[in-house]
């Protein structure tokens, strides 16, 4: 089996319902802790370690979490989805399999993320699962007015809850805008790089701030105060979805 | 906490991924098992049975499953919701609850049901738990007339599974259309009774007419031949949904 060092990159789906988030803990179950096992076993690599775009917290789902590893494998890429997903818990799926440049790593090499929020107009059990029904009414406009004025370069270290480790806190979104859905409303926000927290701390200011007379100035002031305490709730995990990974063209491959 | 015995009708709904379907087994988890426990803590009666409108299978979805019980209990309905769904696993919630006439009996009592099965378009891992995405494209037109055909009085004994306990084959469908949504398509079917995977196999049937000049000669073929070889597949559980279950007007007081 043995030959040359390959890089890999997998597009994976998940339920985080079930999930103490991506990232590999000792005990708890994960999506990194158990795509590794598989990998581990369907490669026969013991050492093998794969690096995931975004670390997505616990309850927190994806359709499109990015990940890469290296291998000296001979197999095809694209005997890998069909290989893994039957050794997979119903809840995380290989969606695509691809060889990509030497040294490729999902983490350093994304160029942007996207995610999305789900909020719904009326509570229920079953839709409840991937998105969250807010305690008061919410008009979109009034959301889209709020959160338009995060586009561009800001700091956003308002939106940063405490316990990550530090970056940047300057981000580039470039997109963050809702679309009405059947049951509700959606946040699409693209961004380089997110700090922790960052969706879902947007999504409870924007719903503190279609309470106010002017929702897009709430944000702002909100945004030029780099200060937590001035920010909304963290709405829950089970409204957000790492949607999309980008990667510069050539990137991969 | 002795009074007189007292009828009650809960409206109930669950996420039926993680149960062998509603009635009670020795060992398996049930919808009926975790809320006979619930409610036998809450009123404190050892003794308490629930029946439920309609015993889906395992895997099978509710939104408005019911279900009623009598009890000596004091408590006032409205208590009951409140009571019961901290004791309930998240996959499972009481929507609400009345004091309905005495004797009153979800199975013996209901007039008439409504169910939904879904259909997506594309693979989804996350919508994929509440739905299905069949392995050939389907047009929503042509669903339409297959199943259409369906509406009225009719001896259903095609699309009924064997191993069900025995009941009338003569179903009165009211409602047999389906709706476009957002990622698919929605079957509502409504009728007075269902046979044992009635809606699966009638949902797997149109899904081979559609593929027939004929859609809507196709499934009264089936239908007339009163012979399960000659219907389709079962479509999977985790489509259908029991949304809605009917009460003849004063029957839930």
């Amino acid at each position: 089996m043995a030959g040359q060092v390959r890089s890999f990159k997998l597009v994976v789906a998940y339920d985080g319902s079930g999930f103490h988030g991506w990232q590999i803990q000792p005990v708890a179950r994960t999506v990194q802790g158990v795509l590794e096992e598989a990998l581990k076993a369907v490669l026969d690599d013991p050492t093998l370690r794969l690096e995931g775009a975004g670390r997505t917290d616990a309850g927190v789902h994806a359709r499109g979490q990015a990940a890469s590893f290296q291998s000296k494998t001979r197999l095809p890429a694209r005997a890998l989805a069909p290989l893994l997903n039957p050794r997979l818990p119903p809840d995380v799926r290989v969606r695509s399999a691809e060889e990509v440049v030497p040294g490729f790593g999902a983490r350093r090499c994304a160029v942007a993320r996207r995610y999305a929020y789900r909020l719904l107009r009326d509570d229920d059990l079953l839709l409840g699962r991937f998105a969250w029904h807010p305690p008061r009414a919410f008009d979109p406009e009034r959301l889209e007015r709020a959160t338009r004025t995060l586009e561009g370069e800001h700091d956003f270290s308002a939106f940063r809850s405490a316990g990550s480790s530090p970056s940047v806190p300057v981000c580039r979104v470039t997109r963050a805008g809702w679309t009405r859905e059947e049951h509700g409303v959606r946040l699409d926000i693209a961004a380089d790089h997110f700090l922790y927290h960052m969706v879902r701390n947007i999504v409870g200011t924007a719903l503190a701030g279609v309470q106010t007379r002017d929702p897009a100035a709430a944000m702002r002031e909100v945004l030029g105060s780099q200060d937590r305490s001035r920010a909304g709730v963290t709405a829950p995990a089970c409204g957000l979805c790492l949607e999309e990974v980008f990667f510069a063209a050539g990137g991969a491959q």
